[in-house]
């Protein structure tokens, strides 16, 4: 089985079982206890909280623990809202159903939202960002990285125009396809917020995490014991955390590493591609994170080949999907960029992970154009 | 190093270790992916989700998962508003420090709450319950087992009170301390909603579950991607949610043969401070659960015989708290079942898990009678 759908989860680290071993059978004390076992828990979280902080570039006070990036968007977002009608939101028009949804929500109570336009490479439209803050903008959030193509947004020009503009608007970036592969600098970047989680980095499920600049006032969400000062309710996830930490150091040890691999797979696989397939559009190809490759091809569904795939092996998802329920952002994003309806039912997303190697990507590369040409075969 | 503060979180079945690994390394794929693999970790998920349904006795669509019980009773109790401002609310006085603040962010939203007396037995006083439920009464919310003091509440009263006199009133449970251990039946208790978590019955942190009975408008809270039926978002903790499963499981399986276990640590225990130790207050001594044991001594300060039990190699927790920024909900437990001000300053809780020995637990009763004398010796 060859796993290239890194961008949907990852496998973890062996190391990470260990850790949360470590703290689910020996260091297993509350942090809230006052005895030196907790006292010392509390330490290791707070070490925790110091490796982020670092990575990130803020100070450690700025780091809060959460279960989700989904959770620390919606603490982040949710959390400023001050009830004022003439709080205006400006959302990227490719962020993750997690933002997405959230901007729905803030619509529905009765605040003036906008949409910020994709560019055909999938990055927001810098011009039309400038045109929609005003000094009444509360939020812009804009992802880092783009979970459906890959596409890498330029947050120094991003935060130059929205603080240009408003320096009061505070800045949201969903950072999950980002941290531990990009080198991030949240105060260089004059970021306000900042959701990472750990499965996307070979940590396990459950963890997340995010950055907040000191002095904002967000109202928590999960109410009672106090636990992250406060915003975030519950006892700590100890186990989890730690094994985020170790996650992400081993992730960003090898960061130029990794990228420099990751980036041979997708060079390789895109260079295949279009030397083998008609029909083909690549998205985002100029501006995209070398760790997701996302394709249109055209007059083929991604879902049926994403299942011929499954059979032959590889594991890929599809690039939208079919399924009216489904809150996948696919569709949504991609028709942003300007693709027609028959490009987007035949796109599919390909992500690679520092885990996978030349030889699988190789190998996945001719099942993939192999099954497409099935797949055109059988439509003949 | 004996370990009696279960009440506070236990160590983690070795068991879970392996499950978490497996589920991080082995089947750590997105169980939203539409492949096989995918949609195997999603069947995993709803296996566990009816081994709750079928331990709470409920369906398995009214089983969602969270990340702690914190977070369970502030979806339920926050998605249950409506807005109007004749909704009314009653909270037990001796809720856990999560519902209590849920309490206060209802009240401070205008609406009219209600705190139910306790008993000198730190149960609900039901006489006092029954004359505040009225025709506007929107929740009662009253905790199974206080983790306080195991004071065990008779939900089958507090049902039929509550259903008695407006049947559309939602009964929430925090089942926190009861799940695992006592037999419980949401729907013979015509509960509506009960909150647990994992790491107080040896699963791990960062896992929580509630049941909600079907029908009832729960308002999302945190929004996304639609996991959990969209009352819940992220991706599933699929790793510490089948660790959940197999704590509760090898919990569930022993439960009789626990609970005569632990009897019997308490009650060896509190004969043996009833005999050796004077001015010594036993709380909710007759209702409590035999997991949790409460003491009030008088003349000394529970937060320093903590610290010198722990020099000692015996751990446990207060029943109070001195510090001022802590939400411990001891002093406000005690002070509502009528202790004062002395007694409360000298409250410590002792809990227990099949994990002990009595060898342990008579080692350590031992070391807390010698610690209280050695006190009050230094005091006189």
């Amino acid at each position: 089985m060859i796993y290239l759908d890194n961008a949907a989860t990852t496998r973890a680290y062996e190391e990470c079982n260990k850790v949360l071993a470590e703290y689910n059978t020996k260091y297993y004390f509350n942090p809230s206890s006052v005895y030196t076992e907790g006292v010392q828990v509390k330490k290791d979280l707070n070490s925790a909280r110091e490796h982020f902080a670092t990575t990130l570039g803020c100070s450690k006070e700025e780091v809060y623990f959460t279960s989700s990036a989904t959770e620390s968007s919606n603490i982040f977002i949710k959390g400023i809202l001050t009830g004022r009608k003439d709080q205006e939101f400006i959302f990227s028009a490719g962020e993750h159903s997690s933002v997405n949804e959230i901007a729905k929500f803030i619509k529905n109570k009765g605040h003036i939202t906008h949409l910020i336009n994709l560019t055909k490479e999938g990055t927001v439209d810098l011009k039309h960002l400038k045109s929609l803050v005003n000094e009444n903008t509360t939020l812009v959030s804009i992802m880092h990285v783009s979970n459906e193509t890959g596409a890498v947004n330029d947050l120094v020009e991003v935060a130059k125009i929205v603080k240009g503009v408003n320096n009061k608007t505070l800045l949201h970036v969903d950072g999950v396809q980002a941290y531990g592969k990009f080198k991030t600098n949240v105060k260089a970047l004059k970021i306000d917020s900042y959701a990472i989680c750990a499965h996307k980095i070979h940590g396990v499920k459950g963890v997340g995490a995010m950055y907040v600049k000191s002095g904002i006032n967000v109202k928590p969400d999960t109410l009672g014991g106090g636990q992250e000062k406060g915003l975030r309710s519950g006892t700590e996830n100890v186990a989890g955390i730690m094994s985020f930490k170790l996650a992400s150091e081993l992730m960003i040890n090898e960061l130029e590493l990794n990228f420099e691999k990751v980036k041979e797979f997708k060079t390789y696989f895109l260079n295949e591609i279009k030397n083998n397939l008609q029909d083909v559009v690549i998205n985002a190809e100029t501006s995209s994170s070398p760790y997701i490759a996302s394709l249109s091809i055209n007059r083929i569904r991604g879902e049926i080949l994403v299942h011929l795939l499954q059979l032959k092996g590889v594991l890929i998802s599809t690039g939208s999907s079919c399924s009216s329920n489904s809150k996948r952002s696919g569709n949504r994003v991609l028709e942003a960029m300007g693709l027609n309806k028959n490009l987007i039912e035949g796109s599919i997303r390909v992500s690679f992970s520092s885990f996978n190697t030349i030889t699988e990507v190789k190998e996945a590369t001719k099942i993939i154009i192999n099954a497409v040409n099935e797949l055109k075969e059988r439509m003949r």
